[in-house]
């Protein structure tokens, strides 16, 4: 058989791993027979020399492989998911999977957590009482076959391997090999089993990838990946320099998703959930139902609170508040010249919104409220930012981190903020 | 200060490590607050990245200070030192050390076992009954004042960095960074406080570096190393396509050597016996004295004897002779074409000369004979190879080994050796 340090001698060399070689170093792992050192070295050596299509396609198979696979076969309706890389606002999952299930599409959407500064879809969703993110796999068909769309927590069943090489590659630096994150995705992806994909990759200060030439290339990796494991998968390349719509955080990002269902919402956030919607729609063969009718006729609203009972939450119920806030006021007449996300996700986790470790815990009203967006005429003294927390000791700390991150340029300047939705991949 | 994963994504990217990155990294390995995985994933970002020649002498600085520095300052005569990257039949340290005694300058040479195909000084030197490798600080400077030579065990209180690195190294395919190497080697020489230095460094199938440009490069990096911290180093780059001497193992090196200091043996040992002394005497500033006389005059021999008596061994004890022996002999007339160093090393090692784990014993009398050298004439039956072993299960595959290590060409042809010095970098 194989040695680990036969394999990350010929990936250190240049060479292509064969079949064999990546099913035997994966299996190995996951069962600890490879060493934590010896993945963290083969890991760099991929980071720096790089893995070919099949490779990578390998890959992802041994990840998925190393754990179960569920099965949608069974539904009477066609599924769609989506992923999206992170970044700051970033709640389109939330009116996303209801509009696509309340157009005849099963949305079985398996979420995380936030880390840093984006948020997480399932901290988001906690906010609301009495939601919970954990369903088994026979309540979570259920609620498919019934409601059509499902946000839960994903079972630790899927993609151990990924689990524990995520974790590791966390703390050796090799987090950003562009073949280790599309096969980290697309391993869970592929493993849920659901017949079509959109994968929304973001692109700018506020999101993972920064530079667009990277991001075209993960999100070509993730779709050939997709498409050769018989998922039908697209991508869009969406901007990430500004954050999303007008709110980051978590129960004030459900109440803007709410706004977007009932028909109204900022702009750009409706853009991207029915882009996104249209995505899923068309990879999931349904082409003659159009999703902003589903907005506006108050069915996509309807599944929402129907998703939303089915996990124990109460659509009705008031959401949670921030006992405190701060407000930043425009210094003078002008233009908002600049929004930058990585600067407004990074106060909205100092606000207490994200968490810093794993197990740390969110608070639900915490986050910042933006009040213009690039482009926007603004009046000295109006609010630009409301920073909301319960602990009022973290706003030194937010205001540091939004200080920089914004311009209000002299009345009359010419702003043209870029295209939200900058290029789709098939 | 630092994090680990700050320090391995700047190296990564392809920078230079600042001083006080390296300090920080390597006192937390040191200490276990940067973790193993950590650890093997910077390594391999050095391996394929490279490090410049102020990161290099800092990364030697910082292990040499993660332990304790001899100082032979004290003693009333220069010290020399030699080391050797490692090859088959290379018992060069034996005679060489009481040679270099015998002309006025003193030897402390800390040497190691060996493991996998190179054999080790410390395992030769144990096949004389009595000697022993293990001297406090204290016996090595009485030895080194009163013979002027020394060969013993390293403490493990020089360089502990390195020897956590080497292991580290050794089972994540980071060992062939010429940075690593170079600081691993130069790290513990430096510390050893020895006042001028020659590395032998060895080039060719034997060796472990087979390629030219790297042992060169290699050999210039450790010069420089030397240089810049006050060692008055050279090297000799030189042969390990073909193995030193006509013996591969520990006893039969043993007596190989004496045949050396009693002013006879192969021509190839005494050749680059004398030029490793010639360095190592004009590197400690004696220039009036030719070791080629104190071969030929029983001086050196006298120091092998009283070197070999400090260290409780009997300079005129029988040496252990292995229980079995297996001859191959010549299937036809001609000349010796081609003998493998790699071949040769890999049957002694099977013999039962080397070890495979670091805690294997090995086996005073195993190893092999050579008969021929290349372009010697031989006839056929003649013996070529006397394989010895206690173990005589282990013929087949030292033999197994051998196969394809050598040529018998026909009569008459011409076989001109490549030279044994191959480049010399000061």
């Amino acid at each position: 058989m194989h040695d680990a340090v036969e394999v990350i001698v010929a990936k250190r060399d240049g060479a292509a791993l064969s079949d064999s070689q990546i099913d035997w170093v994966i299996d190995a792992y996951t069962r600890g027979q490879v060493a934590h050192e010896q993945m963290s070295s083969l890991a760099m050596a991929i980071l720096l020399n790089g893995m070919d299509r099949r490779e990578i396609a390998r890959w992802t198979a041994a990840m998925i492989a190393s754990g179960e696979r569920m099965d949608f076969g069974a539904l009477s309706r066609p599924t769609a998911d989506k992923h999206s890389t992170g970044g700051v606002g970033d709640k389109i999952t939330l009116p996303l999977a209801p509009l696509v299930a309340a157009c005849g599409v099963a949305v079985p959407q398996l979420s995380g957590r936030g880390l840093g500064h984006t948020g997480g879809t399932l901290d988001k969703l906690e906010s609301i009482p009495g939601w919970r993110a954990g369903l088994s796999n026979a309540e979570m068909m259920a609620q498919l076959e019934d409601v059509g769309a499902v946000v839960c927590a994903a079972g630790s069943g899927l993609a151990p391997a990924d689990k524990k090489l995520y974790a590791l590659r966390d703390v050796t630096g090799t987090v950003e090999a562009i073949p280790l994150i599309a096969s980290s995705i697309m391993s869970k992806k592929i493993a849920e089993g659901t017949g079509a994909l959109v994968l929304d990759v973001k692109v700018g200060t506020g999101a993972f990838m920064k530079d667009l030439d990277k991001a075209r290339e993960l999100a070509r990796t993730m779709v050939e990946l997709g498409t050769d494991a018989g998922v039908r998968t697209t991508a869009l390349l969406t901007d990430m320099s500004v954050p999303l719509g007008l709110t980051a955080g978590n129960a004030i990002e459900v109440q803007e998703s709410v706004e977007v269902l009932a028909g109204g919402g900022p702009a750009d956030v409706v853009e991207l959930t029915l882009a996104l919607a249209r995505e899923m729609l068309t990879g999931a063969g349904v082409t003659d139902v159009d999703p902003a009718d589903k907005l506006a006729d108050g069915s996509a609203m309807d599944a929402w609170r129907r998703m939303i009972s089915a996990q124990g939450g109460d659509p009705d119920a008031t959401l949670p508040v921030a006992q405190e806030s701060h407000v930043v006021t425009a210094p003078s007449d002008g233009v908002l010249a600049r929004l930058d996300a990585m600067a407004v996700g990074l106060a909205a986790w100092r606000l207490g919104a994200g968490r810093a470790r794993q197990e740390d815990p969110v608070q639900a009203g915490a986050g910042v409220r933006w009040h213009a967006r690039p482009g926007d005429v603004v009046t000295a003294g109006q609010p630009l930012f409301t920073l909301l927390t319960d602990t009022p000791e973290r706003f030194d700390r937010a205001l540091a981190s939004l200080e920089g991150g914004w311009e209000v340029a002299a009345p009359g300047t010419e702003v043209t903020p870029g295209p939200l939705l900058i290029d789709r991949i098939a």
